[in-house]
């Protein structure tokens, strides 16, 4: 129940397919997910979507599967179901066990719970979760 | 801007005292935030939402600190500034580095671009994102 | 922090003034809220809306209370500060106890909680919960 | 098309079977809804989820009809069609009438209408919907 | 997997009936859409949503096409996956081409993406955004 | 009420002034508002939201004002208050006019009625609004 049409490998113009290229050998995987099939009517958005997915989830600081469980998170929260499905397979693929998966399933649940809480009675900002502009961030509290 | 007063320590009844003792016990600290105060007119939820949030944030297989960020994570996509100020504060008492910060508002930001496009486009879930209920339970995807 | 002036009495259009009218009528009060009066830059909208709003807010087979209480509810799934505000004042007028305004928050929450469950999850809604179109309307279940 | 499997009686631990019982017991009712049988992976929000369902639609001072329809507006706004039909027909299932279901669909379609006019124009909450800290409450509003 | 039955036009009461004459008659057209046959069951809110649909989708100063893909905007961010088809589908035939629909999309993710930073970031409005209530209604700026 | 410091001019590593020096050439403007501000204690993703803004807003098929204006019904929906000021005061600084701002903000009004209404009834998409693959698109509905 898609909006535009899927685009099968032979469908795809000269650009979408240069980024398929790509999607393929940073992957290093023959699959391509329906995500991209259905972004690639538009190249310049495919490409742009591509290379910023690949810079914010290039390996850095955080664990490869904790990137990909907060990735989740955010997807259960807006209640995207493929990007919920799609990510939750990424987390386990990069390691996720069924205990961290439970865990983080419990937050997202809670979270929400003292989120409306919290909205519902409008509970003011208590001063030391500001940050002191004096010291510069916040880091240390 | 509430819509509850907040109660001070000699406004409480003495179930939200009792409670209140057990908030100050267990962080091993006296300040006990406004969250607490203004779920303090109703002992009730005040009890199992503390109770469930010891539990769901106690020690387990997750860092503390990627706790409190999947708690960050979600409680942007649901808007609650309360909840950001005060998780991003835990987050970072608990060992958040900027970096790691930074890294976590990116995904954030990412997702939420990413889940809307998905939306937008009505993208069917692969079958390959789908757990086989032969398998059961899809860990090894 | 509006993006439109509120309007004070003596800036009213006519259209909008003869509105401000019925809802000082309606209420049997000289007081209007801010939300006519930055709606009021818009005769049209301000019109549609206060005839949409006495209608559906009209005495119905509801207690006017409950009415109130529904729409406290949704405000605070949509973030909507000014309107959890004035329909938990709303709901208070029209007799919402203390008890009462402390399960309805309760109940908010627990639903924000077990909605992220679900839709972390995935559920699949049970046959039971489907209406039987031969039946007509599920009334039964 | 969930992110885990659906548990099947004989498929639970002890733990999971334990709570499975008590939901029985309570309901009177051999039928256990798929929400149980997803939340069955992990006995401890399983058993945690119950308890404080348990607590928050308990009877109280609001009608069990009106707990439920309570749940469906939540339900509704934060797009959780499970949780919809299910509660949908749990609010039918206690009482609730065709007349009283149109009524609830009706505010609940206003105040997202309402919640997003509001937040359009940025209106600031009017002085008279604040409590007052001196008075202890925002009761008599 | 609906809550109601949707109702045929042999099934329709006489105020439904008339009101879904006045959906034919306005759009030229036989067909009629699921939606309205779910909200027949409720001719006082077919009713008045009908009314309003067609006073704020009328011919005004924004172009029908335009219209329609700020409807698609908002139910995309809702997650309302019958009104991004139907409205989707709306603006198509109103005259959207597939380049502006890319351009739409592209927008409502990237709006998305920078709600969600700016919301973890807890950015502060810059007072050169906000209306000068002296000058009356920030068009100047 | 920031969860970072808002850097100054003088604050900024080489990397984000080299961003800074982008937005004021690109803007012709020396004003460089808070968001940047905010985002500049992490200069890749500063870089890569400019750039991405630069390309989603860039000229195209749409107006720029009709372009600003789907950036505010998104950020409407998503409950931003910073970019609804800051978007609001674009669209208008791109020449929209006082009735075309009312008319976007009744029609988001109306969409998120309509939305949770369909959401409330469970509304199946009628197969007209689906695209046929078998004519590639859907464009000529």
């Amino acid at each position: 129940m898609a909006t535009v049409k899927l685009l099968s490998d032979d469908e795809l113009s000269p650009e979408a397919r240069a980024i398929f290229d790509d999607i393929r050998k940073t992957r290093q995987s023959e699959f391509v997910n329906n995500f991209w099939r259905a972004l690639a009517h538009d190249p310049k958005t495919l490409g742009r979507t591509w290379e910023s997915l690949k810079q914010v989830m290039a390996p850095g600081v955080l664990e490869p599967k904790v990137k990909e469980m907060l990735y989740v998170a955010v997807s259960i929260a807006h209640g995207c179901t493929y990007c919920i499905h799609s990510h939750t397979a990424g987390a386990r693929a990069k390691g996720m066990t069924d205990q961290e998966y439970a865990e983080m399933v419990a937050i997202v649940g809670m979270a929400a719970e003292t989120n409306r809480l919290v909205t519902a009675l409008g509970v003011p900002v208590d001063d030391v979760f500001l940050i002191d502009s004096a010291r510069g961030g916040g880091q240390d509290l």
